[in-house]
Order: C-alpha cells, then sequence, then structure tokens
C-alpha cells in the first residue's frame, strides 16, 4: 500500500541546539514515516554537516538557503516585516501556503511562528481566534489542553470554538472517541468564574457539541484527567502549563536527591532502576513536545526550542498526524454541525 | 519566660471529619505553644467525646455551644444573614472581633469564612480587597503566593498591595529577612500580559516597596522558588495551587506505581523506604496547611477541609505566628512607608 508522501517543511534555524537537533529529529522521523519527505531551510553551510552524514535524509529533502534567522527574543511583529522578511521560518510557513509542503514545523520564536502563522495561513472560517494546544500525561492517560498561550484575553465566543478544536484535536491525537470536554475554571458550581466563563459555559451546556461537556473543572483535574479536553484562555493556559511543568521538575528533583541521600536509598535504586527508567520514559517531556497552532487554514507544529533530536521528531509526528488526518476539515465540519444547532 | 497566652476561636464544625480532626490539631497544638488558650466553638455534644479524654485540652478550652453548622455547599452571603447567623464560624469570628480570642481558625466553607471575616473584621485601612496567602515547598526552600482565590478580578492596586501584605507574610512565615517578589506573568519582558499587570509592573518597579520586587516570573518558577513571594489575581493563583497539587498527586501516585511494578522495585523500595519517607514529609501537603487572609482587621487562618489533625494543627500554628508577629502592624508600616515613596 502506498501513501501519498507528507512534506513537512522545517526551520531548521529555530531552537537552542539548531540546526542540530532539526536534522536529528528529521532523520528519527524519516524512519518512522518513511514515505515523508522535507523541505528545510536555512543556512545551508551550518545544515551540510548535519545532512551529508546521513544520506537517506539528504536523499529525501530539499534545502533552501537563506541565513535570515528570527532570534528567540525578536519582537513577533519584526518577523513580518523589513529584513527577516527572508527568515527561515517565514519561508517555510509561505512552502505550506504555497502548497509546496502540508505543515511545518518549527523550535523557534513562538510569537513570531504564530504571528506568521495567522498572517500567512490566515483563519479558518468560523474561527476568530487561533489556539495553541498540546498534550500531556494525566493519572488517565493523555489529555489535551487549549489554549496555552496564544491569547491573553478571550471571549466567550473563542472558548466555545476552543471546545470544538479541542474536541478535533483530542479524536486525533488521542484517538479518543468521543472526547469529553471541560472548562477550566475556579470552582465547579455554575455561577464561579468571571462572564465570559460563565457565558461560555451557558453556551456549552446548551450548544450539541460534538464530544461530551462535562462542565467546569478545576486545577487539579488537569493531571488527574478528569476530562479529555481542558479549554481555557491563553493566560491560564500558559500559567498551568508551566506550574505543571514546574512541578514535576520539582518533583523528580527531589527524588533523585533522595536517591543519592545514603548508601540505602542507592541501593535501592539500583534494584528498582528498570522501573525507573520506566517511569521517567512515561513522564519524559519530550514525549509530549510538538504543539499544534489550532484554527488556521494551515498546519503549524511549534516544538520546544530546548529540545533534542528526541522531542523533535514527536515534534515532526503531530505535524504527520494532522495531516493525515486532516484537522482543517474536522474542524470545519464539527463548526458546521454546532452553527446549525 | 512568660508570655502572654495567644487565645484561638475554633471553629469545631468546619473540615470534612470534624469536629474530630479540630480536637486532635488542638491538642497538638497545646503541646507546641504551651500557652495557647482555646475557645471552641460547636455542637457540644459532638465535641464531648474527643475534649473528654484530653484533660490538659479540657482545661484550657472554654467550648461555647452551637448546632448550627455552614456546609461546604452553603452560598457564602446566606452564612452572613438569616438563621446561620448563629453558626459556629461566625461565632468563631466574632469572638476575635470581641477582643475575646486573638485569632481564628476553621477548616469549613472558604467563601463563607472570607465573607463572614470581611463583614466582621473589615478592611486594613489602606487595602481595598483581602488575599488569600499560603506557603509551599520550592527547590529553594519554601515560598508563599497570594491570591489563591479570594479576587476572580484584581486591578493594578490590589496587586500592589498583594505584594506589600505578601512581603509581610514571607518575612513572618518563612523567617525571610528581605523577600524577593515576582509577579506572575505569560512572560518576563516587559511588554507582556494584560494591562493590569503592565500597570502594576510599572508601579512595582518605581515605588520603593519593602522587600526586592525582582519584575515578572512565569509559572515554571513557582516550584522553582524564584522569588519567596509570588503575586497574582485570585484566579490564577487557584489555578496555579491546584495544578500544582495535581502534578504532585500525579507524580506521586506514577512513583507509587513504579515501586509496585516488579519485584526488583519493591525489594529497592525497601532499602530505600526512610529516605522516601523523608521525601513524603518534605512533600507532606499537611506540613503546608493553613492559609492566611491577609489585609483584614482581625486575623482568619482557613485549614484544607480534607486534613487531619496533624494539619489543623499546622494551620493553628500559622495563626498563631500571625499572631505573635503582629502581622496587621507589619502591613500597616509597610503600607504607610510605599504611600509615603
Amino acid at each position: 500500500m502506498s501513501k501519498k508522501s507528507v512534506i513537512v517543511a522545517l526551520d531548521a534555524m529555530g531552537g537552542d541546539k539548531a540546526p542540530k537537533i532539526v536534522l536529528q529529529g528529521a532523520e528519527i522521523a524519516r524512519k518512522r514515516y518513511p514515505e515523508m519527505k522535507f523541505i528545510i531551510f536555512g543556512d545551508t553551510a551550518k545544515i551540510r554537516p548535519h545532512i551529508d552524514k546521513r544520506r537517506q535524509l539528504a536523499e529525501i529533502s530539499t534545502l533552501v538557503h537563506t541565513d535570515v534567522v528570527v532570534s528567540g527574543e525578536e519582537k513577533p511583529s519584526n518577523a513580518i516585516r523589513g529584513p527577516l522578511k527572508l527568515s527561515s521560518m517565514r519561508l517555510a510557513v509561505e512552502a505550506v501556503k504555497n502548497g509546496d509542503a502540508d505543515c511545518v514545523v518549527s523550535a523557534g520564536n513562538t510569537g513570531a511562528l504564530m504571528a506568521l502563522s495567522k498572517i500567512i495561513f490566515r483563519m479558518l472560517p468560523g474561527i476568530d481566534r487561533p489556539a495553541i494546544s498540546s498534550f500531556f500525561p494525566t493519572l488517565r492517560g493523555e489529555s489535551v489542553m487549549l489554549d496555552l498561550g496564544a491569547n491573553i484575553q478571550c471571549d466567550a465566543d473563542n472558548l466555545v470554538q476552543f471546545a470544538v478544536m479541542g474536541n478535533v484535536f483530542a479524536r486525533i491525537a488521542l484517538g479518543a472517541n468521543h472526547p469529553s470536554i471541560g472548562l477550566l475554571n475556579v470552582g465547579t458550581e455554575d455561577k464561579k468564574g468571571h462572564d465570559e466563563l460563565q457565558e461560555a459555559h451557558a453556551r456549552l451546556s446548551d450548544a450539541n457539541i460534538p464530544g461530551k461537556y462535562i462542565g467546569f473543572i478545576e486545577g487539579d483535574d488537569i493531571a488527574s484527567g478528569k476530562t479529555d479536553v481542558v479549554v481555557t484562555d491563553g493566560f491560564t493556559g500558559n500559567i498551568a502549563l508551566k506550574t505543571a511543568e514546574g512541578t514535576a521538575n520539582l518533583t523528580t528533583e527531589f527524588l533523585k536527591r533522595t536517591f543519592r541521600s545514603s548508601i540505602f536509598a542507592q541501593l535501592g535504586y539500583l534494584f528498582a532502576a528498570r522501573s525507573m527508567r520506566k517511569l521517567k520514559h512515561r513522564l519524559d517531556p519530550r514525549r509530549y513536545n510538538g504543539a499544534i497552532f489550532l484554527g488556521l487554514n494551515g498546519i503549524t507544529v511549534k516544538s520546544h526550542g530546548g529540545t533534542d533530536g528526541f522531542g523533535f521528531a514527536n515534534a515532526i509526528g503531530v505535524a504527520h498526524d494532522m495531516v493525515r488526518a486532516d484537522v482543517k476539515d474536522k474542524i470545519k465540519a464539527d463548526l458546521a454541525a454546532v452553527e446549525n444547532f
């Protein structure tokens, strides 16, 4: 069975250890998805050493040279206009717009990538604002959350649209058939939270949206996996995501110190090492790398800037799955169903 | 050296396992603070069995009977008016107002306790709104955060006042001499976040507030302990606190499963058990129990409703420290210093 290729536009210059991690990630992804092809944008002098030693990757890759790079500190608006018009990031996004590629993956400046994706792809009909979404481990498997930082303030319309898009993302990324959806709040009673939340709650309760809206959920319900989809504004979502990351770091750091704290504990670690490696794997943030920008008429996936090749390959994997599952068409179809209600 | 007694008004009927945990907590606190006395409000028929077997506690306690209880589900406004006027919670707060007690501790309905404390104590001069504050473990020791849920929306004035109050709380509760203060945001650049945050940031940067204002911090800085004080609005603070609790539960649950996952891991646990108990102690939420309502002209400490006697005793300890250190006078003095700026 031969499949149509998925062509991935890669911004080779984004991320702390670019372009190395980008090429390492592409090599891992190549093995996972044998039909994949790449268009790689960036400084060929820097990319060459990494691709020349990967003959099979070189065969399925097209290199496009530019030495213009959007730095991590650049203001997003600068990425759109002026001398950065030929940046590797911008060229990669435009490759999708032009039909040369199916999706773009970058580990660069999030704000710039979002600004470029918005202005080049534009919004899907019926969506007012894009949302950043990703998935994470919970006690009950995995869940998705959105928005993780695209919109500091959101109205009820935005939140309802996020619920519809999150539901599509959970079906594709988690394989959930009929995802449950919760609206993040400071309590589960109907009257809790500010006006936007109350209005979104009323509309989600009434609208026959795809998936199963269960109402308000609280911060501790995120990690318990109470719902497959966690809907919130970009300010709250960003704080919650980073607070969770910080807390996970804290507990694993305390655990490391514990195992080093005595000779008995060190011995204990030796016995438990195999199981501990499984735990480490389970909580490995690289496994959950790859945040999609939902609501755009194009597929953009943002990799964590500090990840390695393994993590970057997972971000490529998210983009691949979104292309294969036609995420844009599914969002359009689901939105149409809600609006007909 | 004899000290003046600290008299604690206890709402014996608040919390999942009241009044048992309240009396257990009082007994532990009695041993820690030999000069402490209690006024215990609640259903004496239910309290008696727990106090009769603790002779020394009975000697330093005054029981005040009422069979009116504010349930966990009660609307806060109902706790103020009507038939709940004689509730154990209200009588305990009034005991402080009347000068019969120095502080009140309750594990009951948070919203009701806040509403009663506000209406009975009133605000300190110069403070517009109270904030709920508590402390938690970080990689660098302990930090405090506020507001944890009293105010869903906050303006720049509120946030500046929270910074001043959090600084006082950190000095008392953590023993920090010159606490560092951060304003929770979705990025550390000056232009990040909504208007209230920008304005609060500008004013905190200009004002010579006590402590050391270091600017914006992000969600992962909470657990890393980047600052001694984390300032945020009550919506964000509540979400962050509960997200952190949920994530800590997730990692410890995964760790438990890991140790049970094979015979080798179980053996490993046996060797490491002593160190693991230390880790468990370090992360034990009961150790961080006791949230103070700052900004009121009276000292109210809220215990977690699901805690046990050990946790409740720690909430009593927070109240004790706030009385001994004159938290209200310190806030007034610090506020005066800022306003003179």
